[in-house]
């Protein structure tokens, strides 16, 4: 039996690595997770930070603060850059240090995916992705400024090349995204501009497959396509993206000019499987054991996105929920070892469903046998993505922003929050200063 | 008479600018308002974004939401740098163009101010300064991350350099920023950590001056003073600061280590008086007359803490009801001389008071005769400051936030959001990447 203060290194607070730390929470093991942020991000919701409905802080909660009452639990915001398998400790840069070595007894990988770029990172710069709320904020910062750009520019000829703006990739993000910007365009912009007409912005989903959501059943991608279509978007599917650069897309042979590209296609596994030099699939992901383990390594686990395992001969999807339930399985498992009881019986993932949301009030959703699409759906994903929030406070928080934008069609986030060139203080000399303490407002509320 | 088209530039959207716009919103003329950023900000709570209680969207709104209403306004995002008197026209840079000048028949300039070095802008690297949102959140992340890296920190000697904050000025900034941190180790942090003990943190209020909090009544400043130390503060006045570097502050002759140093002192106005060029007074404020226009250009206003004038012999404080009581005369003021109306008595400004709050159930209010330090005042306080919030959706949802932190001792926005080194999508080939539709959660709350 390994000894009370067994050490569990945990690195990704996401949904994998925040289920495992959870699990281990009565655990006489001495717990450290260690993520590059300090905050868990509830993926799901980011296209809603960036399409301004939610900010950050809505739908992330400090790792810390989420783990506050498991005393065998210590959260590091740091950077793993590798693992050393025999002396057994990973290696983490922090604000401060570089290479500081932490020794585990266990190791918990739940590092998760990056956006991919097929090869072509060199779309990056022209085309972001959206995997962390500084993506989200940045892709924010790209969508309002497009409509800036174009309120300031009086050639209205330039305006449709303006407010054109291409989502590469129709799986659930894109297509979120697209119908989002979509219903933005049509309330809460509608008549916050002169010069141009935000209702006429051009949303074009470009896909190389032949249909949107291609992860669900046929009915539903073809009802979530004719959705998208009823918002106005432009849905090109069939059209492999050959090039992105400044002046826009070219996919199926045809430019397509815009300064607002964002990349919603595939994804690429964390550099795990490099960090442990062990066998990985084709798209990098580290292959595991039945149990979660690395073959050869009882002491490390690989859980969530990285992960590779197949169950009835498919590989296991890259989803919240598998990370989720690898994550209690892990925790599960370790517990019983320190306590000497024997092993648990394979992983197996259970299926809940899958849903998707396509603009306001209509979702589609399948689970098991059953299928359904439009409000209904809606009023199930709005719920359940509530519930999925991982405090209180941020369920209260959400649900309050989507009733108010629900009825008032205003959004709570449309901030573009960026350093300014400008700098400050030059205009001043030594013994010229305005003195600091008069700086406040006074008693007179304004009108 | 001017014809109805007349058009009015405002460049900036603060409190003067917004209430010039506001005051010209049913004018026969044609406004135009620029600023460098898509939203107003609530300069008075930019310290409680600073330290996590509110998240930069609560202090905030788009300006061209604000003057939605307004059809004879145009907001215009975009960076001014420079004015042709003779032409009549501004140069704008936005994101698509540089220097396209914008004519005006009438300009208002309300292009406050930033923080200022006395002259030391090799200090801004080390200590931030806080007038923008951007600003804001640089210094919540420089907090956060001082206590993250402290807890990654094991060597318990390095903990206290790690955990000693300084703020440099105690005007009402300095004050509210001091006391807010002071707070926030002590509830919201206290059981989230493990290595260190947040309350341990180390908060140093510097100033040259003899008292805090200059602008307000000898007692008031006493009465600051004593609740800052109370609380934890450590308040050192009549220090010059002589250095601020990566190591920490040298003030009167001593050197404090610290890693988070943060600017609250003097502000210096914009380079309105240099576009212009004009008088202007030692600190760099356009001299305006007492109808707030340029001497010899009776159609340019300068309003707010950029224009200079003097009232009972004292020049006017650099306060937001300053601002938009200028704004409000000129606005009537333009309404009157494209009305072919005559012109207005000279500009007065009615000082309605001044107050500032120190840590959780505590202000100092002064007002003419009236004088009140303690919970009542912190209450006035609370009260004033959600009416002068510029929309109901912000009013609602601060007031919100304020009752769950004030009872909870939660905050809202404990989040270092930024760009990570990382490059994503280097882990994988073209051929061999995880299909795009397969990254949503599934039908099962957490827990």
């Amino acid at each position: 039996m390994t000894e009370p203060s067994a050490r569990v290194v945990i690195v990704g607070g996401g949904f994998g690595g925040l289920a495992a730390a959870k699990a281990l929470g009565k655990a006489p093991t001495q717990n450290i997770v260690i993520d590059r942020t300090n905050h868990h991000v509830f993926q799901p919701l980011l296209y809603q930070v960036a399409t301004s409905v939610l900010g950050p802080a809505q739908i992330s909660s400090p790792i810390r603060s989420i783990l506050r009452k498991q005393k065998n639990t210590t959260v590091i915001m740091g950077e793993v850059t590798g693992v050393d398998k025999e002396q057994r400790c990973v290696f983490v840069n922090d604000a401060d240090r570089e290479h500081v070595p932490v020794p585990y007894d266990y190791l918990i990988l739940a590092t998760g995916v990056r956006h991919s770029y097929f090869g072509h990172n060199e779309f990056e710069q022209f085309a972001p992705g959206l995997k962390s709320l500084a993506d989200a904020v940045d892709i924010r910062n790209k969508i309002l400024k497009a409509f800036e750009t174009a309120e300031a520019e009086e050639d209205v000829s330039r305006h449709r090349d303006l407010l054109t703006f291409i989502l590469v990739g129709a799986g659930p993000t894109g297509v979120e995204l697209a119908a989002a910007l979509a219903i933005f365009v049509r309330t809460t912009l509608r008549s916050d501009f002169r010069r141009i007409d935000p209702t006429s912005a051009r949303i074009v989903l470009l896909d190389a497959a032949p249909k949107v959501l291609g992860s669900f059943a046929p009915d539903l991608s073809g009802a979530a396509e004719d959705r998208l279509q009823k918002l106005g978007v432009e849905v090109r599917l069939g059209h492999a993206v050959e090039k992105i650069d400044e002046e826009g897309v070219i996919a199926g042979g045809e430019r397509i000019p815009s300064k607002a590209v964002i990349w919603t296609a595939g994804v690429a596994p964390s550099p795990a499987g490099k960090w442990l030099g062990v066998e990985t699939d084709r798209a990098g992901r580290v292959r595991v054991q039945k149990d979660l383990r690395v073959p050869g390594h009882p002491e490390i686990f690989v859980i969530g996105d990285t992960a590779s395992l197949d169950q009835d001969g498919k590989p296991l999807p890259g989803v919240a929920q598998v990370a989720m339930q690898q994550g209690r399985y892990v925790g599960k498992l370790i517990n019983r070892h320190v306590a000497g009881k024997t092993s648990l019986k394979p992983f197996r993932y259970f299926d809940k469903g899958n849903m998707a949301v396509v603009g306001k009030g209509y979702a589609v959703l399948q689970s098991g046998k059953v299928q359904m699409h439009g409000l209904l759906a809606w009023f199930a994903w709005a719920a359940i993505h509530i519930l999925y929030l991982s405090q209180n406070s941020l369920r209260i928080s959400v649900f309050l922003q989507w009733l108010w934008t629900f009825f008032t069609g205003q959004r709570g986030s449309r901030l573009i929050v960026e350093k300014t060139a400008e700098e400050p203080g030059k205009a001043n000399t030594p013994s010229a200063t305005i003195p600091p303490n008069q700086t406040k407002p006074e008693l007179q509320p304004t009108h």
